[in-house]
């Protein structure tokens, strides 16, 4: 199928259109008195033609599996995304006057609270991270016909999650993917660094394996052409570099610093009359073109990812030491057997979180990230988007540091992806410091509408998989280097949102209550306490969030109130305050937490868990201290 | 000055130590029982040749101001290094023998602990943005003759980190930067996505606006060349991209795969003998060459950061409506007008921060990093280094989330750079979530020694900026986007650890917290209290940490143990659990928390504030909760 250029009507319909979205920018804009008419404009004809021309589209069902997918990774150019979707026939044009409004989902930037939105942008360089995600989903797993096109700002494009994600596109030869570089040379407050440079931005595309076209981004015939060619690139991923201008045809706007996110204002009607000039038929009737549908050749195959189990039940024999990192590996496996959408993602961690052990059962459901984490987060929330799969991403707990932003929008994204974090705390060992987790649990328990789960050995870890598949939202999941006894009968059940009673007995005078490692520790000073006549009840909370308040409050009164939280973690947003959360109305309680209280050193992990006063001789003391209060 | 080859004896001579430094790492690791001598060996002649031919150092005081900069970016062949310093004469050779144990510095990757590390490693990718930052210090400010040197492990070379601080390099033309690469071809759990494609690396480094070497990375002599190339390009950092093999010389460990982080084990003897073999002179005498010594022809020049003021006090009139984040760059200029050091950086976000103000005062003391935010933190924390600069960098709060792991690397390594985050909270209104700082306390409470600053008015935040220039650790200030009223005289002084009591009366039955806009909630809801006959006291913090738990404790008891949070954050983390863990201990409190529930949305700031719970309505419902509780 060689190239046909679309006829004089319909090059000049698209020309239209674009200009019919620069209205729709403006005014919208007007109506909100805030947001980004400027950064709309330099992408009015890539819109067009996106939308018009190339982009095969469901307007009954913008989620339909089998469509094409588009990311606006430069987000603040939500308006003329509303306002294609609008005079595509989504919805009507007059909607479009309610951006930003409090009660309209035509925010600020894009959320999937619109049904044609997969996920959230406006952090700025990660929308090709997602891109590549689905593309990887599509050319891999689906093996379907649909493409993914993604819009990145030439400001944004100095982010390094941008270049991480492209060099991961094209190590994976992911010639379904098409990345728009919108060059309209201005960022916020001052020009972007590279300019026009249209020559090194196709350099640095080519080196990282792209088929790089620089084009006219206001040319419509030129775009028609781009993104035909990059339909029929194979084995490579296309970039379309477009030079553009921000605030084209806006005149005395255009190209001029000093107009990122304003309103037009007073020139409003200035420059609407002047694109209305620019028009061949300026008139309110509908678009002449509709956006083309799914093809039928290679639609996306019905999947089912609902109600997914364990293949077979945890089998470990109580007291046998097995790291839950380890469990968290089997666990994986045996849930990715039972379905085929069950994939893992990693950085070059794979053989320490345990996660080759799903590669090494289903070699093409894992997907390697080396060692960029942020792509690694955007690549698993692409990859999960539309239900397509349930996503496991893992690497070091702390590592995870790295894409706190990528998280964080996941969450705007309201994606499912499962977040599994090994080697956390002081509980490591001689590498030191920088591998340690100890701020990883407050940055998930930030994340709204998480759930994270600490499970203190393996039978719990593989329940915790389990219940992580079938849990909306962001899930994480915090495992442990060290051996650990396993505590549960291997039929235990486990719920979100449910502790357990680990040590109990009718006269308990105080509360432990640990996770992970200082379970263990919580056990140990238990039964040094019991020596000393001092009855101690301890709990494993199992999930930190939702944390079982109820559980806690119902066994720290029966403990007179008296409670010692312990965690190998940093005092602020962990386990303890958590803890603290839980009590917050309740009078009557007094809580010793311990923690590690400062940036720890490289020894042995029991040598540091004495040293950061997080081990069983400090949990004693600190249950005597509350004794007393 | 042109090139002259080392004679041979010198050349032989690097190559021996090379061979030293090899066994030293081998020994050390065999020692520790754990480490990366493999990882190690693929470069012992960069270091061999970069500390016994190239750099100059000065042995009597390794973080002498004039002396070349060196950064292990991939931290994880600490050992070699450790051997490198020991060779030289820094400490003896036989203390390498204490690596990662607990009593010895030597950690497993470095840490400033040793006075010869500026900065910690071994979180990857970070350490081309620290040695970015020291180089335009030393080209900018210093304008000394001191270079920098960083060694990048290829697998770290696939963060994006990396990528932005190359460009960020290039584009400022620091040609005191070298970027050694050690393309060694193995990641940590298979081989890295490039291998050995060393044309792919030198393409994309020149695109990136290096001046690009490939050499033969086990080749002294093409070392020796490659350095005195780098030293005398002009315009453009250099970058040595060295074809190496992990466990270099260890014979059936070389170049193969699964020797990723262990030590040698039972083959360690005969891999020492191998390498003995292979060396002119294997006796135990010192090294026969010595580091050169920094030159006195542009030393760097004395700077004093300490005790800096606001060049003239705050100048608000009360009442007066002032955003947060404008008294920020108000203070900034006034800091730099009364130290030449105090300098600032932001990502293309400086008409928001406004940072801009620093820059309108002294535009060579202003860095842009453009929207590259992990860039930005990593070279702010290289600007800081061995006390060269007072770095203040600064963008959206939430952006910050982007460089949580390069934040985190800062506490360890010992950082001062004071960060301040704009735009926190639902407060900012039609933007939306994905520009909300709703985490961004929790995340930097985390930080081991930082102090968090949040203040609620333009003369507070004039103080925190003034203190934070003058606090060890990472210092954050939180600032606003909207206009507040200034609340304190213009004289008010303020300490870290202090808060205030800005409303109270002998009868309270209440204790409001609040800080930034919540503080102004508080303080309605206080006058809406009074009404209905509830006295209500009202404490702004000031700083979130460290936090004023005495000031808290005392005039909570003196309101019944009852209090009432509320922030413009999410639950976790922030000022309420902040709160709730300074009343740990205490009986007889019970804490109302009020937070941003969920993810927010875009609309107006005061509705927002009150559809997402934190306005004065709903302080109001608190406090009268409370009175039952």
């Amino acid at each position: 199928m060689s190239y046909h250029k679309p006829e004089a009507k319909a090059i000049q319909e698209l020309k239209d259109i674009a200009q019919r979205l620069r209205i729709h920018s403006i005014t919208s804009t007007q109506a909100s008195k805030s947001g980004h008419p400027t950064s709309c404009s330099s992408i009015a004809e890539i819109m067009s033609v996106l939308f018009f021309n190339t982009m095969r589209l469901n307007l009954k069902f913008p989620r339909d599996p089998s469509s094409d997918r588009f990311v606006l990774s430069k987000g603040h150019a939500a308006p003329i995304l509303y306002a294609a979707w609008a005079e595509a026939g989504l919805f009507p044009v007059e909607e479009l006057q309610n951006l930003r409004k409090i009660d309209s989902d035509l925010e600020g930037h894009p959320t999937p609270r619109l049904n044609f939105i997969d996920v959230g942008t406006g952090s700025l360089g990660q929308g090709v991270a997602v891109a590549a995600g689905m593309a990887y989903v599509g050319k891999n797993f689906d093996k379907a016909d649909y493409r993914t096109y993604v819009v990145v700002g030439d400001g944004e494009s100095a982010e390094g999650s941008i270049w991480e994600s492209l060099h991961f596109a094209g190590h994976y030869k992911l010639d379904n993917l098409c990345v728009v570089f919108d060059v309209n040379r201005l960022g916020q407050s001052e020009p972007t660094s590279l300019q026009h440079q249209m020559d090194v931005y196709r350099k640095r595309l080519e080196a990282f394996g792209f088929h790089a076209l620089v084009v006219d981004g206001h040319d419509v015939e030129e775009l028609c052409k781009a993104f035909y060619e990059a339909s029929s690139t194979k084995n490579k991923p296309t970039a379309i570099i477009a030079k553009t201008f921000k605030g084209k045809f806006f005149p005395n706007i255009e190209d001029l610093d000093n107009w990122h996110g304003k309103p037009l204002g007073d020139k409003a009607n200035e420059v609407i009359k002047h694109l209305q000039g620019l028009m061949m038929d300026s008139s309110d009737r509908p678009a002449a073109l509709a956006p083309q549908t799914p093809t039928k050749s290679k639609p996306a195959p019905p999947v089912d990812i609902t109600n997914v189990k364990l293949a077979s039940p945890p089998a470990y024999k109580l007291g046998e030491q097995v790291a839950t990192r380890l469990a968290y590996g089997t666990a994986l496996a045996k849930l990715a057997q039972s379905n085929d959408r069950v994939i893992a993602l990693d950085g070059d961690t794979k053989n320490s979180t345990f996660s080759d052990k799903l590669k090494k059962a289903f070699p093409e459901r894992y997907i390697e990230c080396f060692i960029a984490e942020q792509n690694l987060v955007g690549v698993a929330i692409g990859a999960a988007c539309r239900d397509r799969t349930i996503a496991f991403a893992s690497t070091f707990a702390t590592f995870f540091t790295r894409a706190f932003d990528q998280i964080r929008m996941g969450a705007i994204s309201q994606t499912n992806v499962n977040f599994a974090g090994s080697h956390c705390g002081v509980s490591i060992g001689e590498d030191g410091p920088s591998q340690m987790g100890l701020e990883d649990v407050a940055m998930f328990r930030t994340v709204p509408g998480s759930t994270v789960f600490y499970p203190s050995d393996a039978v719990s870890c593989e329940r915790a998989v389990e219940l992580a598949a079938n849990t909306k939202g962001v899930c994480f999941i915090r495992t442990s280097r060290p051996n650990t006894a396993v505590l549960y009968d291997n039929n235990e059940p486990f719920v979100i949102g449910k502790g357990k009673v680990v040590k109990q007995s009718a006269n308990d005078q105080v509360l432990l209550i640990g996770a992970g490692v200082t379970l263990y520790e919580c056990l140990a000073a238990a039964a040094e306490l019991e020596k000393a006549g001092v009855h101690a009840r301890v709990i494993d909370p199992f999930t930190v969030k939702p944390l079982d308040a109820d559980l806690i409050v119902e066994h720290g009164r029966a403990c007179g109130g008296r409670v010692v939280v312990v965690e190998d973690h940093y005092q602020q947003g962990g386990l303890g305050e958590a803890v603290l959360s839980a009590l917050a109305t309740h009078r009557d309680f007094a809580v010793k937490h311990l923690y590690v209280p400062g940036v720890p050193r490289s020894g042995p992990p029991t040598v540091l868990l004495d040293m950061f006063g997080v081990s069983a001789r400090h949990v004693v003391e600190a249950a005597n201290a509350v004794l007393k209060l």
